[in-house]
């Protein structure tokens, strides 16, 4: 199914020709726009008449036959190599581009915040006007999940759970030393080995990940530590995975936080606590809602329960000290934020709901699951047991 | 070893007083700057007296650890939260950098070409001045390697060797059906087959990557084909790895082609015709000589022998049709340019030799070592047989 993309010829109205975009496509934009994907980069540019694309000569073949571009150009249409010599790569560019856009009538453009400084300036000294459009409208676009993107994104949830699940038997199936270290066929179970299992799992399943994160005992009580070296029993293990579908691009998002052992009695009290904070998310999940809602749900269970939030001390460093959760998509992190400022939740937008507590003192626990929001209320796209204790 | 970052003093000279990126840690240039890699944006500033970070609270305490900044300061020490409410993400986050620089007695800046034009144009209209600067300062610093990255490079590359071992083992394993198609326990052996097999041997040795090619038949004539379906006998099968290290975040690049059974003729002839043109490359290597002079090396064995270049015909869309090489680093493509206009070479680049030859009615030829130019000549980092015919 073809995008809505009205809102970006709203967004042009009469201020703008078109809307540009410069880059590879491992900018989400690009690839949902261009609907191709390219590992340098390339140009496209809407209008509402039409979408045009500029690639090199080496992409031309695919991208007509790839991408849902109406026209497709070569930079060698434009002489490139020329002003190339002449002027060197970057106003070389500005210039095949500004005679690019003089052909389809454009001399005024809306391109996204992130989009190169260099190229926009070397732009307006070709006399074009360029403007960056600080609404986020083609990742306000993206947040709106079709039907088949909802689906893409299920099936990169579920090699995510056959990957926890790997994890999870790792855990189990470890012995432990009389150092309370874990154990695996004789070797040290430490989190890249772990790391090593899930990325495996995905593997066979169609995706992949930069990075996914298995913390023990203090590395857990850091969010954004990725966790090295010997697991321990009795200690949370925080495992957060997020891999990439590989054909479709989509992504999933699932936390989970295992004791191998006997938790102590503030984790396990963090844990309930956490749970609880997890439902009372899930249940203000509905349209209408805003994902400020759903994260001040989770900060009231917290702060009730007398844990510091960065709601109520924003340099906090221990407690709930993240955002509730984030829409996922083409990009992992994206629209809706679920958070203080969160947008409106719309049916069709996906994400996370992930409360957690955090202190080198005691360590880290967290619970993530991924929903879709619906008519109604919301889908839970995760189907993977909340349950603290590894035996 | 610390990175020599004295270009970046010479080009701020008496026109800037600062250098800033703003970027996440998937930015090399960010990467490289600041010594630290964080998965959301933040903000580096590059003073001839010192570094400094700007970070979310979530970073914080391991920016302190582990970047190489002089100095790290919050978002939250810039009253971030009230002027996001206020302004809104873009210009909040604008006031909030403009104080942090103020802080820092900066009011002029250089910035990469590809920083953000949203924030670039935020900064301006908070009396900042922001230039793109086009001589790709940091990139240029970043092209000449340490012995530590070459080391590391190199280790990227065994890993490489490895996985290229492993795809080369299965493709040798199978048998040949009645069609000609490759067969490996039973099932037909796959360009995805053979992809997971490499990505579960990198996975082994501490690597990942986004993508590799294994392109057979006229998958192989499209040198950004990665490849799909059956593999079949007789026909050039490209095999282009192109592995990151997790741990150091340097690449390493190769590529192979192989032939299970008879290559035709024609595939025989280009297959040594590639590896006349890659030795004319190699040997053309050392520092004072050009990207372009050894492009130049590749384009003359192929034009001899009657082959198209993009050299001869800039809309080529047969023959040698890319680049010969390209620098490699925190990135699998960067400078120096190994093709027309390419820079000259220095001790300390790594660059990929890469000539190929592509023709759908024929297929794809390609090899591909990844070398480190040194006082005399070079080193190849890649050991692994070119030996066309798989039995």
């Amino acid at each position: 199914m073809e995008p809505d993309f009205s809102p970006l010829a709203e967004l042009l109205g009469d201020d703008f020709d078109g809307y540009l975009i410069s880059a590879d496509g491992s900018d989400s934009n690009q690839l949902y726009l261009s609907g191709f994907d390219a590992p340098d980069p390339y140009t496209t540019l809407y209008t509402p008449e039409g979408t045009h694309l500029l690639v090199s000569t080496l992409e031309y073949g695919r991208a007509k036959k790839e991408s849902r571009a109406d026209t497709v150009s070569r930079l060698s249409d434009y002489d490139y190599r020329e002003k190339f010599a002449e002027y060197g790569p970057l106003v070389g560019k500005a210039k095949v581009v500004a005679a690019f856009l003089a052909d389809h009538d454009v001399t005024s453009l809306a391109v996204p915040a992130d989009f190169p400084l260099g190229t926009a300036d070397a732009l307006r000294n070709e006399d074009i006007s360029v403007e960056a459009e600080t609404d986020d409208v083609l990742t306000t676009i993206r947040a709106v999940k079709s039907d088949e993107e909802v689906e893409y994104i299920h099936d990169a949830q579920d090699a995510n759970e056959a990957s926890m699940a790997a994890a999870e038997r790792l855990i189990r199936a470890a012995d432990v030393d009389d150092d309370g270290m874990l154990v695996y066929e004789g070797e040290p179970l430490t989190s890249e080995r772990v790391k090593e299992e899930i990325e495996v799992t995905l593997l066979r399943h169609g995706c992949a990940l930069d990075e996914t994160i298995v913390a023990g005992g203090a590395d857990a009580a850091d969010p954004h530590n990725r966790g090295s070296g010997p697991l321990y029993a009795n200690e949370a293990i925080i495992v957060d995975i997020f891999p990439r579908d590989k054909a479709t691009k989509y992504n999933g998002d699932m936390t989970r936080t295992f004791v191998k052992g006997e938790p102590t009695d503030e984790v396990r009290e963090w844990f309930d606590l956490t749970e609880e904070a997890f439902h009372a998310a899930l249940d203000a999940v509905e349209p209408g809602a805003t994902g400020e809602d759903v994260h001040n749900a989770v900060c009231d269970v917290y702060e009730a329960a007398g844990e510091n939030t960065l709601r109520a001390d924003q340099s906090a460093e221990t407690g709930f000290i993240h955002s509730t959760g984030h829409g996922v998509g083409l990009d992992v992190h994206e629209l809706p934020r679920v958070s203080l400022n969160g947008e409106e939740l719309k049916p069709g937008h996906v994400i996370t709901i992930e409360p957690g507590l955090y202190d080198p003192d005691v360590g880290g626990v967290r619970i993530e699951d991924m929903v879709v929001v619906t008519e109604d209320g919301y889908e839970n796209l995760t189907d993977y047991r909340v349950e603290l204790v590894v035996e």
